[in-house]
């Protein structure tokens, strides 16, 4: 029987728009989805850019203006992963339009705009969706599985820290994610958001945090020309560098664990480092981003003898989401965390279901952040507002 | 400016066909190729399958006559992915047909078998290639590199091991891999065979080797109904098994350099451990299939004082085809292998140049795994036919 | 040439009365020491005990009264292992009879005490040493050695972690490390004191701090029996814990570093993992107790291609201590990180110089350590008091 | 109650002597052994070194001759670290003076020899040990332990390498280790020994074997000047390298295991890589000297969703010999190998039982160092002599 097509609408072509493409390129090839999503259009400013992508992605169409997209019709999906200060606006707009929508994470850039972007998506009762995909690593759902099976006890601890390297060079340019009017923030929103999505979900919701903020570089070479990736070509004149090098923060879980957050552009050698570690009352789990498709689980109850962190190859057909792959230990890539959300969405959709995660999530997400960010001036702890 | 179409034909829908298609799919997607494939017919014996396939997979058409789909004026590359004893027939007779034909490994089950299969393709003047596809997981192509530039130096020592556990179990029944009329040979064939051309790109020929084939459970239960990947249900009769369960060899190389070779399916907590190990007068390289984003990387020039093995993340920009995928450290799976060859494949196409690797390879491949057959009964010392 | 001998009284026998005592008979075995030290006496209140470990670590004699002991115009070093609340009392009496005196840390269990015992130790002019052994492993030294090369460049941020999980049964009983009047604190001083230590010594004084401190379980049952190691028997009553259980704090360092700090015992699989990261501008550093032999370094100024953490096997003999165990690879333990400092007191001590580590860094540890306890009451940034 | 001394000459000063004279030195600090060794004399040709090694290592007196020394009447044990051309003689004169002796490994340096040592020390009716240490590293000992339980099942496969790089260099000098008629072989005797003990031990009797020995550097400079440790100066002149540089066989055991052994001294970064993995019908395990605190543990009965091989510190108090020194993961080094083995000679002696592993074990070793070199001539299978 044929499936009903579902009709996707992408806003951005840049390193998310690449990836939510081959996301909604390849999620019916691996898995029996209730939809067919067709790949419709992709929009975007520049108009020789977004043709390229179109051609290179595998759109049928490509638009230049977004409203016009969003009040097609024939779309039932606006995928939103333009820059950071332009998701409130668009996104917002596509839920008026009561689309479906999925907005890359940060939801916006500050927590009253995300506020407002739920009020108006509950207001139009869509289906919202927010891209943190890596609670879809199979190893990450694998730790919610055996979390929500009672396996690892009572949490006592969440200790993750997201490093990356690239910027380390003073020398390298102040591109957009440098910047806070489009940003929003730096390793903070980009790098920490991540891992308060994973906390939020493995452990529960954070009731309060310490944390601070640090720009190590203060002035870099302003940007002169625009790299579709994450660099681009340094001019001669300097700019500020207005957003945070470093986030790290403590917290206190509502449910009394503690946790410890690091995100930073600055630590040499680490280049995709998200790494977290959980401790609970009957044992241990550990995910690194970089060896995604392994989970480290430890049970305190096993025999002292032969008691140890079992390295757990989470991609046997018992895993989430990895048996609609390749046999055991054939790795599945970065990409699949997007094709995993996605079947996830779709499965919402057909269900009537609101999405996991959505705009709740992001607005929450947003809410430490933003704790964070009050805490690092109050120099106080803070509660994420509720 | 548009690019050429390629028209694809499809020859097996399995885990090979399934691997295969995705790969023809995905490979202009993230590659500036020469040529647009288009996935025009996938041909298998059952038509429910089939059917099934071309829909999840993503082809134009289906097919349940080979004969008929290479005959087909409209396709330009037939891509062959059925059970080993089929290949010199069918990808025989598409060499003969003037196709493109690109053959899944091994080239045939027997040495003379692979041989003809060659001198038909260079009869016919076509382009030929096998897919050995773990040459181009971006850490191996990177270990080609350094040993080219010669930072390894002169090489002493090749150890590798190809390893997994899916047969322990002696109540899994002789499934199409464990019958020799059709899979040609067990792990040695299967898994050897990869470490071999491993071996010769990276090393050189093999100039005689002595080695041990095993069947450890030399029983099991028949099959009695297939499954597309790599298992099935057991029937309450008992079939021999014909193949053998672990292949050992040692080897010397025609350059001097030792090596051994170790592939079974008996090494419990082993799901796809392919790993190898090469020593050179200058350095060390190691990598590990399960991590295959990564290489380790030994130069013994380094201070001994900071001098260890460096775990290169080979997705950076500079690294072989990884610049085209995603950021540094945002891993690619398994599949891209495949997408990578088929890079390839399409570079060697528009330049009117020999595949690599090919039937030439896959014939001394045939040679050096007859020879070990050999002397595994012979228990001497055996040349691969030259 | 006969050496020196230097007459060595050990007050304590316990665990580490037990390292304490290894690490006297074995330094002058591997190391070229200036003097021969010999083991004269060990003092314990217990006398079948403290006979039984004359016994068993090969002291000469064994005594009961430490003041005893002190005063023998025979003894020149008083090496101080008893609990953490003895401290003050008895190295600082034996400062006063004018011996070295070496003690375990910490130096006291509050700073005002630390501070008494250094004015004593000054005003009697004696070399004072404090046990924070493991800027001794080899691995560490090497550490401290490429930082004050330059080689890793300004630092940007230290990450370290203490954790262990022997209390995580709650029925664990309250053995004196979790008795706040005898231990000062829980991991708190026991851990983090020694994070503390690597921190201030590789990265340099802490300028202020926020942290948490807390009981996860705060009430076990009362200890019945004493065990020398870590155990001891659990009684039907219960009992309050008066110590943390969990030590997180956040640091900023005086030259502009950010740090963060974790110890805890109740992190199930973590047996003694003390684990640390510095980031500089550069290069990366990381070390964990547990594989103590090895040192991983990253440097930045590496071609992209090769760049990678090196695992560094830091026992070559070019290597901090290592020339004088065994060669490369054969490593050494644990006990070790003891036979080493007492190898640098011995040469300090030939020299006419300040040890080190010495009661200065017990000071300031304890002052990080005050700070900490205060910031977690104040809920506020607290600055270690000079 | 005091303990029984026991005397103890040692025959050799340099890095065995160094290493035996430690465990001679420490076995009785550590475990409550049923003897207290008396360090009675160290005896070596060079008056000058071993008077220097008397000091440095803590023996009672020093000789130079060592037939005065096994013929003294207050010698109980004698334990032979001289080159290996010289155990023959050596500790075959010791047995006949009815000593307790030790040797250290290879027993000889051919199966001649060695069954003519076993043949005198059956006559004398001594208690006979050989130093083959590795097998009481503690996570060896529980390799053991876990497959005499029965829970890796049966054994399939054995793997093994032990492979250094301290030749690597051309221009290292042919020191004794290089020489032949003083070393018996090159790494074959040296390294492949060890993994024949353990093998022995773990797997069972090596049936038959298929080898290839190699000399990768034919000739080398000539020592112009010996060093205690492994190296030395090299003179102008060259000179034959009479050993293998690289030792790799095939063997298949008498209970149908398969097992590949390398050794070499050509692998650049390995420095003491001692790694094998035992794959049996039930699970596995993995060991590396360089991690030697470590065991890892497969268990296939584990659950799929949570199975993978557990990384156990083998270093609490349940494990073999560790609850004698440390808490767990405290780990201890490379020098206690020999201590455990001593233990367990004491324990042997104690209870009139024969020492294990002993000269039985040193004649099956060479049977099969010795089966490997007449295979690697002869190019066909050979089989150990019985």
């Amino acid at each position: 029987m044929a499936k009903r097509p579902l009709n996707i609408a992408l806003i951005g072509y840049s390193f998310m728009g690449k990836a939510h493409s081959n996301a909604w390129r390849q999620v019916a090839r691996f898995f029996d989805t209730p939809y067919e999503p067709v790949l419709k259009v992709i929009c975007g400013r520049n108009e020789d850019k977004v043709r390229a992508a179109r051609d290179k992605y595998g759109w049928d169409e490509y638009a230049t203006n977004y409203e016009d997209v969003i009040n097609r019709s024939d779309i039932d999906v606006v995928d939103v992963t333009t820059a950071n200060n332009s998701h409130a606006l668009i996104a917002g707009a596509a839920a008026r339009c009561g689309k479906t929508v999925l907005c890359e994470k940060p939801l916006a850039t500050n927590l009253a705009d995300a506020r407002d972007m739920l009020a108006t998506a509950e207001a139009a009762g869509i289906t919202h969706a927010i891209c943190h995909n890596y609670r879809y690593a199979p190893a990450v759902s694998m730790a919610k599985r055996l979390i929500d099976q009672g396996r690892i006890g009572h949490i006592y601890h969440f200790r993750g820290v997201y490093l990356q390297d690239w910027i380390l060079d003073p020398s390298f340019p102040v591109v957009w994610r440098l910047d806070k009017d489009v940003a929003g923030s730096g390793s903070h929103g980009d790098l920490a958001a991540h891992l308060i999505d994973v906390a939020r979900w493995l452990v529960g919701e954070i009731g309060e945090v310490s944390g601070m903020l640090d720009t190590f570089v203060k002035q870099r070479p302003r940007l002169a020309e625009i790299d579709d990736r994450l660099g681009g070509k340094a001019s001669d004149e300097m700019a500020d560098v207005t957003v945070d090098d470093s986030s790290i923060f403590m917290a206190r879980f509502a449910n009394g664990a503690v946790g410890t957050f690091e995100a930073s552009r600055f630590c040499a050698g680490r280049k995709n480092h998200q790494r977290w570690e959980i401790n609970g009352s009957k044992g241990s789990l550990v995910f690194n981003l970089e060896r995604m498709n392994e989970l480290e689980v430890y049970f305190d109850a096993d025999p002292p003898e032969t008691r140890g962190f079992r390295l757990v190859q989470t991609t046997d057909g018992c895993h989430p989401f990895t048996g609609d792959y390749w046999p055991i230990a054939h790795i599945i890539g970065y990409e699949h965390t997007f094709t995993n959300l996605l079947k996830e969405l779709l499965d919402s959709l057909a269900a009537g279901k609101p999405a996991s995660p959505n705009w709740v999530d992001g607005v929450r997400n947003q809410a430490v952040l933003e704790a964070v960010e009050k805490s690092s001036a109050s120099r106080a702890w803070e509660k994420p507002e509720a």
